[in-house]
């Protein structure tokens, strides 16, 4: 797919198919996150992939808005790298946003949905996956091919219009 | 571009060609950051471009990695709502890197290099911009065309290896 299209055709999706995704696909959306940029090239990240009904079960009682994980063909758990510092875990969570984005526009890319949340029982996150001591179970995504109707450009995005969220030369 | 082909040809762009970008271009560019997902939606950002070499000289001062602000054919500046709780503001830096990222893929796909920087100098980067108390100036990123050779697929980028990094199933 051309990328102004991707860019426009990702949207949150929550309901998918009952339909695996091939290995080959999965592993490009993995291979884009894994060439995000990060600050200073530092890759302070870990992605854990499944497709397994158990796990993605276990995922949906991670947090409140993981409940489409269950459903999902396949989650990711991002995992950021324990810092020391408080600047440290803001730099982490910017770095994995840019990773976060890239594995949605890939997905895109494929017609392949994604919906991300946040990771509430930091326990039981570290349990599914067996996350040792030193990283921090940060976000989750579910992927998909969507329930509802297959991704295709926005015309009318849900945002704030371009005029109040874009500022020209000054505030 | 075909998405693929932006992902992997998207690299860390800091010296630049002296040519501009097409106004059209730049707006396409900012659509994809208006575009970008948040985190229920939220949105709790805000995007200030300049192509004036005046503004650009001044974003070079703001921090040690925006010396290559000066050199760009248009920077721009991300802001984040201040907010009262330090898990908002992480939050809203997990958003602005979705927001990065979905800038810098939007720029490749027209052939355009980018490079972001944190923001040190928090009252310079308000001046510049005139930026009003309750949003936080956080990252900044340089837009141009590559001077040195244009973005193609990049076959080894240099990240940490895709077994390393990627985990299935278990860590």
């Amino acid at each position: 797919m051309e990328t102004w299209d991707a860019i426009r055709a990702r949207r949150n999706v929550r309901a998918y198919e009952d339909r695996p995704i091939p290995e080959k696909d999965l592993d490009q959306i993995l291979e884009a996150a894994r060439r995000a940029p990060s600050a200073g090239n530092r890759q302070h990240w870990d992605f854990v992939v499944t497709t397994d009904k158990g796990q993605l079960e276990q995922m949906g009682e991670v947090w409140q808005g993981a409940r489409h994980l269950p459903g999902a063909a396949a989650g990711i758990l991002l995992v950021a790298n324990q810092e020391e510092e408080e600047r440290g875990a803001i730099i982490n969570n910017y770095d994995l946003g840019q990773a976060t984005y890239a594995i949605m526009v890939a997905a895109a890319d494929l017609g392949i949905g994604s919906g991300h949340s946040s990771v509430g029982d930091q326990d039981l996150a570290r349990s599914i996956f067996g996350i040792p001591e030193g990283h921090v179970p940060s976000y989750m995504i579910g992927l998909g091919y969507p329930a509802d109707r297959p991704l295709r450009p926005l015309v009318k995005p849900n945002r704030r219009d371009f005029d109040d969220v874009i500022h020209r030369g000054h505030w």
